[in-house]
């Protein structure tokens, strides 16, 4: 199946030796004795060196919407790469794919998202919101603005500023974070903190915290406020439709901005080009990656409104930030193509329409599962919640164990899925097809219907944070 | 001369429309009526969509180290995207160019630096280091050690950590910068700070602000020292070599980690692969980006000491970091194909006994013009220091007034260099040839002539700052 010959054993020996991977323990990999290797990938299936296939349910990293294969992308990347494969944007200077990416994007968003911001990765996207918006509220005359609210459970990336707009405890814990100026507030989570409660009330008590942290802060202290509209690494976190009416219902009226991560959720993920869209509220800055690109090659880019521009503009100043791959011309021409295609195929509308409404049909029908608690879908992306007791969100345990029993069953399986402590997550590629969506649903089946057994054999064991993978994934 | 037809007023009017370029001042982005678009490069020069070329002496922004149009390169990343364009190294995954980049990078460290951990850019790789060394110092059960010591004028990126870590003060008001955790000492610049003192002493004198830092905090409180080995975008400094050998000797002496940017200094711009090599002292941490992949995709990585490893392999835990791209497969591939170029063309050599040496001799030979205080190079890398009075380092007028004027002057004479106030920094790349060396300090020289009357001229004007493109450059 692979058009190279790998050996498998000494890239796994190499692995150990000279690569430490992503939020991994190092121990574990030693002791496995090396990554899984994953070597081809055609349309929603990926292929690991020992060509066993696996449907990919997770696009990757949340990522490759437009599916594996896209051979006239990696056309364009030669194409592009021959004739300019770098230049930089610092100099009064700028490429053509750079400049056209930000018109497109422009038009995607429409309204008074009419300027891009390149940079490299979502977390970069949104150290450069960090910097940004407490720059414009400086030149605005009240920089005392400085203090961005966030949420609990958010993701915002990686970085240390990133790492501190997230709200995940487990990574604030390694290296001082949260840094200085961001607060979090309670995430609109009904399942987890609002069960029972009436889910528009929930969504309109979760929002109002907003409002109270204000209130205690002191409105001309908040620079901003930073939300997923669907929370995605926090376990797919769909919100009330109410909730983002009230959210900027708030920060307007304290005059505080709005910044919509849309680094999941940005590009059809939902069935409308952008999340703000699905859930009829109007950023003042979006944050886009991932789909941005379909995962082809990095890039990210930073939408900023006019009315923040044009305060940038009153000054000669430089907005002195900035990074060397701001623009990169391949990544900016592949991404390009990127959405060319998905307006040639009408992926989004296929979200909205077709696959999305399959995928909300089969994965609904294992809410009846007796290990699940609630199933959501919005889109393409989606949420199983494991539970010990039917009709109540009481965990096995102390929580977290359940997830990764499941997960491994379906990545054993032949698919991938994600275990967010007792969250199975789904991100497919837009272009899986209603037998890819059927076979999901089906080996989730299989997977729950073996962990029922499994958990209870783990009932007497060790809490769960100190089994393998039970840590809250990303 | 341009394989596609721009249609170039269009492309200014979108630039200034939609685009918001890195390090740059909006509105004099609209005033000039947009960027000037580089459509197209080959080799050590760059075209612009009139057709103008310019000779790079930039290397894009220090990092096209093998030089424009490398087909194989191109070949490569349309090979390694139609077989796998994207998988993460998040779930126990890898994918194969990932590790074969990271058993690479290992080889070319040697030693104890045998552990790669790979992020997207340089900002994301310091990111990488300030995460990694406080958690490192937790698990070895000093979590108080989380102060990292820069120095002033350093660059290690544009995130929030970054700009921190980073000792640009224009850079730090805005966003409320540096976070806390993070101080700065004096930099071993003899030219702008050490003037007249015996350059040795004044190296000595510059590594033992460290110790009194050090001491100041206590160094119980101490993670880590970082520094690149030749500053870049602080001006080109190039210290003396007891500078390098004496702040080993005190990192050791207190048990404190060092960490060598390489971000511009790696790969064979110095005339060694590693900055740290040249300099001959061991980092325990090292950042690598921009020559890694000579700028074609982006991409960068942390080489990590065994023994840091080990204490992370001590315990289950993950370190919960890294990025969607960290090892992207299509960048890594490009990256590995990069340095093989390298390797075969024996390109570092060519820095070290061939190139180099005539650009030192080329450019060495404008120290003899009134305008110039100082000219240094090591490698491919030099400065021009700009002054007021031959045979001192007074500058004309408050300073930072007569470096655009030489730069602009260079530009429109085809040359691409970069002001960092009054001076003039070069960093061309490794395939330049003898004739464009020779053009490179032909150009110079007669910008210098002109600067001449230019700067007469300018002695009346008001404060730099209010010059266009007089703020300290990046």
């Amino acid at each position: 199946m692979n058009r190279r010959n790998y050996n498998v054993s000494e890239l796994r020996r190499l692995d150990v030796a000279h690569h430490l991977p992503a939020q991994s323990s190092y121990r574990l990999q030693q002791q496995m004795g090396g990554s899984r290797i994953i070597t081809r990938a055609e349309g929603s299936t990926v292929w690991d060196a020992e060509g066993n296939a696996i449907l990919d349910g997770m696009a990757g990293l949340w990522c490759v919407d437009i599916g594996y294969g896209r051979a006239e992308l990696a056309d364009v990347a030669r194409e592009q790469m021959l004739e300019l494969p770098y230049y930089n944007s610092f100099f009064r200077t700028a490429t053509a794919p750079a400049v056209e990416l930000a018109a497109k994007l422009a038009s995607l968003h429409g309204g008074a998202l009419q300027h891009i911001f390149f940079n490299t990765s979502g977390s970069e996207s949104n150290d450069t919101v960090l910097r940004l918006v407490r720059y414009y509220w400086a030149l605005k005359g009240q920089p005392e603005r400085s203090i961005i609210i966030s949420r609990h459970n958010a993701y915002h990336g990686s970085t240390v500023a990133g790492a501190s707009l997230g709200g995940m405890s487990f990574m604030h814990v390694q290296g001082g974070l949260p840094i200085p100026g961001i607060e979090h507030i309670m995430q609109p989570y009904h399942f987890g903190d609002g069960f029972g409660e009436d889910p528009e009330e929930f969504a309109l008590r979760a929002a109002d915290a907003l409002e109270e942290r204000i209130l205690a802060i002191g409105a001309d202290k908040v620079a901003a406020f930073i939300g997923e509209p669907v929370q995605g690494a926090g376990g797919v976190i769909i919100p009330h439709r109410a909730y983002w009416q009230r959210i900027e219902a708030i920060c307007r009226k304290y005059g505080v901005l709005i910044v919509s991560d849309e680094v999941i959720c940005g590009f059809g993920r939902l069935g409308r080009w952008f999340g703000y869209q699905h859930f009829g509220f109007t950023p003042d800055i979006v944050s886009m990656a991932k789909g941005l690109s379909s995962g082809y090659l990095p890039i990210s880019a930073t939408a900023v409104s006019h009315e923040i521009v044009e305060t940038l503009r009153a000054t000669d100043d430089d907005f002195v930030h900035g990074y060397t791959y701001s623009g990169h011309p391949v990544a900016a021409a592949v991404a390009l193509r990127n959405i060319e295609i998905m307006e040639r195929e009408a992926l989004v509308d296929r979200v909205a329409d077709d696959a999305g409404p399959h995928f909300a049909e089969a994965i609904g029908a294992l809410a009846d599962h007796p290990l699940v608690g609630e199933v959501r879908t919005l889109g393409l992306i989606g949420a199983i919640e494991l539970v010990a007791e039917k009709g109540t969100n009481r965990r096995h345990g102390k929580g977290g164990a359940a997830g990764p029993v499941v997960r491994d069953a379906c990545i054993a399986r032949g698919l991938m899925v994600r275990a967010i402590r007792d969250t199975i997550v789904m991100c497919p590629p837009f272009v899986i097809t209603h037998e890819e969506i059927d076979r999901m649903a089906a080996i989730i089946r299989a997977a729950l219907d073996e962990a029922v057994g499994t958990l209870a054999h783990l009932a007497g064991l060790p809490p769960p944070q100190l089994l393998e993978g039970a840590q809250p994934g990303l």
